[in-house]
This record gives C-alpha cells, sequence and structure tokens, in this order.
C-alpha cells in the first residue's frame, strides 16, 4: 500500500486498474447522454432519395436567368411520389422533404417566383442543383455513423432515429453502494438523539453520482461495535456494486475502520492517505470487480474526495472523459490561511467579459458545509502556496461541467 | 404579430410573457438540479452541540505549551455523550464528530500526542477553542439557509439533510409536447415508404428538452390532409403541457400551418419569422398557460431555434437562468460561406490552454444532420458576416453548460 500518494499518482492508480467496462443495450431515447460501445454504420444513404431543401416549385431545367417564365403542372403533395418526367420550361410544386419529379434539375424558393394563371417567373437566377438534397449528401450507405466512445448527444440521436436505429450498445452505468461508517450516525432521514448527527455525506454522494451518471446502489449505515458484522456487509455490497464509497472512518493512524475492512476483505489497496486538506484520510481500492473509495466523514472533505478520485472513476467506467477540467481563473475576494499541504478551495466559477474568475465560497473548515452551495469548482493550492488575495491568478478544477 | 423580429426581441416577447411559474413538493433527492420555491431557515444551530473536529484528546485546558503532560481519563465511544467536567490536566479521548465533556477548552489531535501509561504528551502546543467545532459555527439557528431561485445543487442537498428537511417546494419541471406537422413523416420507430422520411426531430427535441430539465409530454405526427382535426389535437396538447412545440409547416409566407393552427386556436403570436439562418421560419405565441413554438421541419433549423427560443422558455419556467451564455472564441478551420442573414453556425467550444477554441462542424446545410453530432455551440455570425478563416475571434452560444 503506498501512502502519501500525490492525487495525481492515485487518480493514475485508479485509472490503471479499473475492471472491464460492462454494456447494455438501450433504446436511443435512453442513451441520451450516454457513450458509445459499439461503431454504427450507414444502411444506405441520407437522404435515400432526392428531395427539395425548400418549398418551391421543381424546374426542369436548372440553369435559368431571372425573370424566366416556366408553366406550373400542378403540385406535388405532402409525400406524394412523383411519377412524371419534368422537361425543360416546366415547373411543378414542391414542398420541402418532398420527393422530386425524375430529370428535375432545381428548385426555386417559393417567396422567389410571382405566378400569374400556370406562368411561373422566377424572381432570382436559378443554377442547376440548387436548393435540391442529393441523395447520400449527409451520409452515404457504409458510412461509419458513429464510433465507439462517442458521446450520444441529442445530434446523435437524431441521426440514429433517422435511419431507424432504435436499440444501441452503451457503457453500463456503474451502480454505486455507499457505507456511512460511524456510531454516531443516524440516516438523514431520522432524528438524531444527543451525541448524533444525521448522514448528510449519503445524499450529497448520490446527488453527485446523479450529475455523473451513476446509479443509486445499496446504502447502508454501519456500526463497529454493534452486533454487525461489517466485513459480511461489506463483501455483500461489493457483489452488487460496481463502486462501494465508505464514508468515515478513513484515518489510517488511529486504525482506520475502512482500511482494515478493505484489508480483510482481500482487496487491493492502491493508495491511502493523499497530503491535500480537506480530506488527506482518503483511499482507494479493488476488489475483483468493484472499485472501493475511503473517503473523510467531514462533509467537505468528503465532497472533495469525490470530486479528485470517485468522480473520474465514475466517468471513465462509462467510456466518459475522467477529467479532471483545468482552468485559469482570477479570484475576486481573498483566503488569508497560508497553504501547508496542498489545498483544494471550494469556490464558485463563472465565465465572465473579463475571462474566467473564481470567487472563494464562505465555511472552508473541513467539518462545515456552507463552502459546498454553489460550490462548481476546487482551487488548487500547492503546498506552501501564501494567502489568495483579489485578482490573484490561480488553478482551478472546474465541476460537473460539459466544456473539455 | 410582429415578423422579422430580432433574436433578441423575440427572447424578450417570450420571457416577458410567460405563465405563472408552477411548484411542486419533492424530496430533497428529486430536487437535485432543479430550483427553490421557498425560503427555507435554519430550525437549530449546525452542529447542534460543540463537537470535536478531529480524532484526539479533549482537553480541559486550553492553552498548553508544547511537551505539556495530561491525565488520561478514558475513551469517549462513538456516539456516546460525555457527562462529567474535565478538569485541567485532564484529557478523554475522542472522536471526529463526536460530542465533547463540558468544560472541554480545546482538543489535540491524536497524531499530535504520545502516549506513555495514562500520561498523554502533547507534541504541539494547543491554543484555546484548537479542533473545537463550536454549536452553530457551520449555520446558526434562524439563519437563511436558502432562498428562492437556489439552484438545488449536492451542496444544498447535503444541508437540506443535516437539518433534517426532507420534503422542499421548487419549480415543476415543464411538460413539453410535440406536434410534427407533415404528410410525408412518419414515426422514428416505424419503416418509412417511398417519399417518407423519419421524424428525427421528436427524438432529438426530447432529448434537449430531457437536458434541460423538461419533461417529455404528448407526442402527435399529424397530417394536415387526412381527416384529423388539427385544431382539436392542438387544442387538447395544449391543455396538458406547459409548452408545446410544432415541427414544420412554419413558414408563414407559404401558408404556415402551424401559424393558421396557432391563430384558429385564439393563441397570442409573439412573432414570427426571424432573419436567421437556418431557421428563419419559425414563430413563438402562448394560449392561457402554454407556450407554443413553430420550429423549421429541417434538423439543423430545428435544433437552432430550439436552442435559441424553446430552451430559455423552458429554463425560465423552471426558475433557471434563461441564458443564452455567450463566450468569445478563435476558430480552429474556415467557413468559406459569405453570410446574408445572420447565422449560427454549429460548432464545437473548447477550453484549452490557449483559451476558448470553436470549430466548425461539417455539414452546416439546414436540413443535413452532420453539423449536430458533438455540437456543443453555436456561432453567431450578424448578417453580412465575410467567411470565416481559422484563428479569427467569433462570438459563440455555449449550449448545455453550467458555467454561468
Amino acid at each position: 500500500m503506498q501512502t502519501d500518494t500525490s492525487v495525481e499518482k492515485a487518480q493514475q492508480l485508479l485509472l490503471d486498474h479499473l475492471p472491464p467496462r460492462k454494456t447494455e443495450t438501450v433504446s436511443v431515447l435512453e442513451a441520451n447522454g450516454r457513450t458509445l460501445a459499439e461503431d454504427i454504420f450507414a444502411g444506405y444513404d441520407l437522404p435515400a432519395a432526392s428531395q427539395s431543401a425548400v418549398d418551391g416549385y421543381a424546374l426542369g431545367e436548372g440553369n435559368l436567368p431571372i425573370n424566366s417564365t416556366v408553366q406550373l403542372k400542378g403540385q406535388l403533395g405532402a409525400g406524394e411520389v412523383p411519377e412524371h418526367r419534368l422537361e425543360p420550361g416546366e415547373a411543378i410544386g414542391v414542398l420541402t422533404g418532398g420527393s422530386l419529379p425524375p430529370n428535375c434539375q432545381a428548385v426555386v424558393p417559393q417567396e422567389k417566383t410571382s405566378l400569374a394563371g400556370l406562368k411561373l417567373e422566377l424572381m432570382e437566377q436559378i443554377k442547376p442543383g440548387q436548393n435540391i438534397k442529393q441523395a447520400g449528401e449527409d451520409f452515404s450507405s457504409g458510412d461509419l455513423l458513429l464510433s465507439v466512445g462517442q458521446k450520444i448527444d441529442p445530434g446523435a440521436v437524431a441521426l440514429l432515429s433517422a435511419f431507424g436505429i432504435n436499440q444501441i450498445t452503451v457503457f453500463s452505468k456503474p451502480r454505486v453502494g455507499i457505507l456511512s461508517l460511524g456510531a454516531n450516525i443516524v440516516s438523514w432521514e431520522e432524528e438524531p438523539k444527543p451525541g448524533q448527527v444525521r448522514d448528510s455525506n449519503t445524499p450529497m454522494l448520490l446527488a453527485l453520482i446523479g450529475y455523473q451518471g451513476g446509479l443509486a446502489g445499496d446504502l447502508e449505515i454501519a456500526v463497529a461495535d454493534d452486533n454487525t458484522d461489517l466485513s459480511i456487509k461489506l463483501r455483500q455490497m461489493m457483489a452488487k456494486n460496481d463502486i462501494v464509497i465508505c464514508t468515515g472512518g478513513s484515518y489510517f493512524a488511529a486504525g482506520s475502520e475502512a482500511a482494515t475492512l478493505f484489508q480483510a476483505a482481500g482487496a487491493q489497496i492502491f493508495y491511502w492517505d493523499v497530503p491535500i486538506q480537506p480530506g488527506s484520510h482518503t483511499g482507494g481500492a479493488r476488489y475483483e470487480d468493484c472499485m472501493l473509495f475511503a473517503l473523510s466523514g467531514n462533509p467537505a472533505a468528503c465532497f472533495v474526495g469525490y470530486q479528485l478520485f470517485v468522480a473520474p472513476v465514475l466517468l471513465a467506467m462509462q467510456g466518459l472523459n475522467p477529467g479532471p477540467v483545468w482552468i485559469k481563473a482570477k479570484c475576486t475576494n481573498e483566503f488569508s490561511k497560508k497553504t501547508g499541504s496542498r489545498r483544494l478551495v471550494r469556490g464558485r466559477a463563472e465565465y465572465t467579459s473579463r475571462g474566467w474568475e473564481v470567487t472563494i465560497l464562505p465555511g472552508q473548515k473541513p467539518s462545515m458545509l456552507r463552502s459546498l452551495i454553489n460550490c462548481n469548482a476546487l482551487i488548487d493550492l500547492s503546498a506552501g502556496h501564501p494567502p489568495l488575495d483579489e485578482g490573484m491568478e490561480v488553478s482551478v478544477i472546474l465541476l460537473n461541467n460539459n466544456i473539455a
């Protein structure tokens, strides 16, 4: 087991030891935001046949100067398939997306014409091919439409739907179990007795996991000194979940409950204790195909540990970019503390006309919740960093963001 | 009805005419990502009583120099409530988050001590109050915790859970119905006959709506020339949905089906036709408490129209910032067309070490789907804008982004 591992080394150890990614087949609509686990090819041309790009008139001749007059031969209704050849000097009304008659050379938009009886005058010059969507102009039969690793976005949903592909294989959403260790912890839905506190970490982690595409798995609050066999509980959770997060009991020097549990289960522990504040008492491990995390029970330390260690794993298991997304930003306020160990200060980043700015949020003690409200950024201060002044440029990890 | 309204004027007309926002009471976990519709105050102090911030030893005296020795009086188990006063020169073992004995003046972390029998030596100087979380240090009884308009994020979920607040009132998710107008359109799940095309706009819109917190409502494909009474269908959809989007049939000069329908229903039409490409044929209206949109049936025009007009309304109805989020970015490639009407070019924006960059996506015809894959940005070119060269700075609307 490595101790005092750097954040980056711990992240690399985790990403180097991920279990095989699971896949599942889902409907295209369910796949929105998920990552494709197969290559998908075009089975035919899109559009399948030439179509009009506008509401207007299909022309039998495609090189007509302004003020030319052609003979209107009728109107194709929506969905109507034309059968008769269009000769030079002839036109027929067509709708956007409608099929074009054989020999159609161009389409003139309705608003660029003037109609008197069946005489149609063109109010602009029309070149061959104008306003025609050629068969296959978007995608040709055999084209690679989307490949493994493609994030399914609304455009991809539209593309798959246009090809009638309704079921696709994507990487599965990891199921995440949470084991809260601590004798003075009660569920957030219970009334604490004196000396007890509500477990706010589990709902916070569920919210974070939801943002990043994970599924809530088993949730347990466990006490070491009651009759519960914690090892059995952990083993059951590992069997049913892709990730298990233990909160609390992560302090190794104090006889870490989490580390003892992980070792007893036979897990491979990649690191324990990372020199950061908040949340230095943290560990990462793997048992069979389940990734294990020990995070501090202090709320802000739990939040930071989730963002630094769990989030990259949760994203990578779904085939998504594990991040983190880094920016440089200017501080809009001060932070008066000198930094001992590397410090992750909770902040709110905004992109303004002056560039990226970050505001240090109030309540930066590890035990406090206040700095987590509106937090979308971690300001990364290296060990020994001086206090922050307004206007100082800092390195920032952007959270929950899709810009990279 | 205004025609040739600017994008900004159309957006303002829509936002000025929103129906009253609806609210609902949901569990805190369901509320993640939603917007609070009530003010919430602290019913008591958080923490409720003073606690230890570390695993260590509670001290009866708070001003002890390095190498002081105190007498260990025992260990408080997790959740144990101490009863006996701690006198100067005494210490008792405590756990992080544990209650402190009466008269405790400071806590020394376990790793800063050396224990021999019951003699505890302090390896660093301990000041009064050190490592004590004072009652109310995070929030005091009566504090405004969160106010109307607050976005519920994981930190807010944790805060509410810590106070045992499990149900909160948030703005409702708007229900969005989609009416696809077009005789040659079949559902994306059906096999089109010659001359027909699959409706890829409905699945694309469902994906977009899902990203922005909307709920899928009624989905209909309607043909003007069959026996369906379109007016009745629209009226039914308006009664059951907060927003109805019509795709196709938006071209006013050609006898817009959508505008005819909106007028027949007695809707207040705010604008029709906006001088942009793609998607100039577009309208916005309201009937009773339902917002109505007509978007082009061309996929890229439908996408752009959704982003410019529907998205701000959908966000504002949920109490979220309607945007859009603007950035300046440098082009990484060229776009050879001169711009006539104001043009929204589909792009992929990335924030790099060189700042914001945007890549013009291939396949920029309104009828093509290709430019919508990986699209997270609309490059906004004013009317008459010259072609784009690599390295040119452009104004960009960032899509689906949480940075502002």
